[in-house]
């Protein structure tokens, strides 16, 4: 891969003093074997490699301080990994140090049912969490396509989304208040655990979306909401990819919320069949792209009057006969062929996916542009994602694409969609981050104004940039 | 009034030529007679003056941007005024220098249907803003007492709630990207368009309710969504205002979320009634406190459902007769009654209000703390407010307790009430910000790692310390 270090200040090397003083207190959660370093030295970005030095698997916020204090007084790099289910990098060592893995801090601290609260550790799995929380009523939404491997913590380092943020809202409208780590070993808490809150700067914001580049999240109180008890869910086929982006906005403006409403490409769902075991989804010859829409709430009969109103919108905009899923079954198999895109995508190609969000009425000039851009340079994209919030993911088929290409002219291609992806009022990235491959293109987004204000904050928190350096900027 | 200034930085004084170079683009929008310095000294916290030397009223970012050149050149302070119906004292010109007007950006930019945004100036109120959007069928949901007369850019910088807050959120959760000028006079946007983003640091949110001591506001993107078509409004007695207190919690337990759920205490609706003509609300001798009730959504069954269910939840909490409104000027008297209270406490006595905020479930045991500490402390309190979000207005009245007390002992008194409300999880602003008033306190919701980091971003933005200094910390 081509994407060099930019660091330029003098870390230090991991030794032998360093490792015994971590044994001292982690005893065999110091792990410097070639195969756990391996292990820890990539995520699902695309193929990435950067070995750490030695992996730390703390199981407590005062050992977390204890190594960061160490580290800071001996400026060693330390970057913290959830699940490592990232898609931008942002847990790759790529300055060596310490890999600082959040797996231990598993348990879910309390579920407050009388304030509709939870309180979790970061190495809480995302989908463990929302049915622990399930059980007793109550509704986490954010739910990105890993959510059965990822961490919760990785969720709020990335503010990630996922298709029931178009009704819910992604992760940082969620997180109350955080317990962090920072770099000097410090421990605060960032704000109250109220759903409302005036006091001071909203360092829980800062802290939500900054990819472990602030201070390392030991504990979070999340908001919960009641949670919807129907849903129906539906998968449109649409002869032309434009319209259904059309479509979009328009069901929007029609007044009805949808809980889901996700784009797919023809080729992200014939790709992704496969991987589906006893999919009965046909996608005919003419079927340019689909609209998976899922409508949720409290009672059956609003629901079936929303999809009422749902196709009375779809039938301005040319579509096939809709599916409506009749089982959970068929429901659990829509969403399953949804969330696997990522993954067949993956498995089809060497790829790269572009995180692009843009004002939802823009979502057919956002697709035209890419298409366009496409056949300019050569290359072919898939492109599927959370329509509803203007979130398309473009995925980049390297397929017989030279290195050549691949690694220098495609950069200034995703430099001509991003560049009209922020003039459309969106940006880079909406919900996977900047981590280590987007940075090359944070200039698009932001001025050097802007980007200094950022370097400025990341120094008042991290003076000797030891913590995730590299990354965002 | 006994809050001292606490800035040891010189500032320049404004002279003759500094009004000169004001008037070169300003003209008659440079005002420095003693009637409008004496108009802009004050806002509606409490009875505090402070004289700015001039007031200044840019129509345009460009002259803002060319005021804030000057004034970081020369050292002169700079603190942004909206309608200045702030509870907090933020926009006081407590070092004198420039009162920054914002009256003049009074423009609605772009009501975008095809979005669900709209893009406002700062100098909207809100209840303007509102009802501009609502004619396209769209909702702007936060809507503090002052709606009528207070600006959006002031919610904005406080980060405001009011009563829809408890379903709908406060003003953070719809703001999507931000105009502002930073002290130095450069111009930025701090995010984009769309409703979810993960590119860099969330400087969006830092600027929200960061009280004009970070940058000045020029133009606000919000997210909007549709307006529900219908609402039931109840008005509810209780014997014992911890009862009304408990049944909180109690209603969102059975899954309910109302639209409003206001707490008021007896003496809150007895004073209030005279202000509101022709109120036919009567309050019992045994009516200890009332809780008003909205629900609102899209279908009129639904909402009574709702209803009978939350009537079901009072039944265990002793309550008298539930007065459904049964028109729409019903519902609009008991709004008013609401929304008065304020006003009413404030020309009953002199008073200070505070503005805490616990998980819901502490409320009972923040209304107990705040009679136990009143009763031992001497003083009488009048409690209302966002019951749902658990922030309680507590209103200290005056009346005959010496100035002595009120200056001194008092203070103490509210440490003790605000400490209690850390201890709960809480803490000291939900909605009305720290400004000036509130800055003594700061250190009982943030210790000295917290507090220095707020310090060292406001250093980052600001390094001269112009922009509306000695408020927060």
């Amino acid at each position: 891969m081509n994407i060099s270090s930019s660091a330029s200040e003098s870390y230090k090397t991991i030794d032998a003093s360093d490792l015994s003083f971590f044994r001292s207190f982690l005893q065999d959660r110091c792990l410097d074997s070639i195969e756990i370093r391996t292990e820890y030295g990539h995520d699902e970005t695309e193929d990435l490699q950067f070995l750490p030095d030695v992996v730390l698997k703390p199981v407590s916020v005062d050992e977390v301080s204890k190594i960061m204090r160490y580290c800071s007084e001996k400026s060693i790099v330390v970057t913290p990994a959830g699940a490592r289910t990232g898609l931008s990098g942002g847990c790759l060592p790529i300055e060596k140090g310490i890999a600082l893995s959040m797996e231990k801090f598993n348990q879910i601290l309390k579920i407050d049912e009388n304030n509709h609260q939870v309180i979790t550790e970061p190495g809480v799995i995302t989908e463990v969490l929302q049915n622990a929380v399930r059980e007793v009523g109550l509704f986490y939404p954010p739910d990105p396509a890993s959510k059965g491997s990822c961490f919760i913590g990785g969720n709020v380092s990335e503010n990630s989304g996922g298709p029931k943020a178009v009704k819910y809202g992604v992760t940082n409208e969620y997180v109350l208040n955080l317990e962090v780590v920072l770099p000097n070993g410090e421990i605060i808490w960032t704000g109250a655990n109220v759903l409302k809150n005036a006091t001071g700067y909203n360092l829980t914001q800062l802290l939500v979306g900054s990819e472990g580049t602030l201070g390392i999240i030991t504990k979070i109180v999340l908001k919960l909401i009641p949670h919807p008890t129907h849903d129906l869910l539906m998968l449109v086929p649409f002869y032309d990819a434009q319209k259904a982006c059309e479509a979009v906005a328009a069901i929007f403006k029609a007044g009805i919320t949808p809980s889901g409403l996700e784009f797919m490409e023809r080729d992200a769902l014939l790709w992704t069949i496969p991987h589906v075991p006893n999919s009965s989804i046909e996608v005919k010859e003419n079927h340019a792209a689909h609209l998976l829409i899922e409508v949720d709430g409290f009672d059956p009969e609003i629901l079936m009057q929303d999809c009422e109103k749902i196709l009375a919108v779809l039938e301005s905009f040319e579509t096939d006969e809709v599916l409506f899923a009749e089982t959970q079954a068929q429901k659990d198999q829509l969403w399953t062929l949804r969330r696997k895109v990522g993954e067949a995508v993956k498995s089809f190609s060497i790829y790269k996916e572009e995180d692009t969000v843009v004002p939802r009425y823009e979502l057919p000039r956002l697709l035209e542009t890419v298409k366009r851009i496409g056949k300019q340079y050569g290359f072919q994209s898939v492109c599927y994602g959370h329509a509803g919030d203007g979130n398309l993911h473009i995925n980049i088929i390297k397929g017989d694409l030279s290195d050549e290409f691949w690694n220098n002219e495609l950069t200034i291609a995703i430099q001509e969609i991003f560049t009209d992806v922020v003039a459309m009022g969106g940006t880079i990235s909406g919900e996977h981050g900047i981590g280590l491959v987007q940075k090359p293109y944070m200039s698009i987004a932001f001025n050097s104004v802007q980007l200094d204000l950022m370097r400025s904050i990341k120094n008042v928190f991290d003076p000797k940039n030891i913590l995730n350096p590299g990354k965002i900027f």
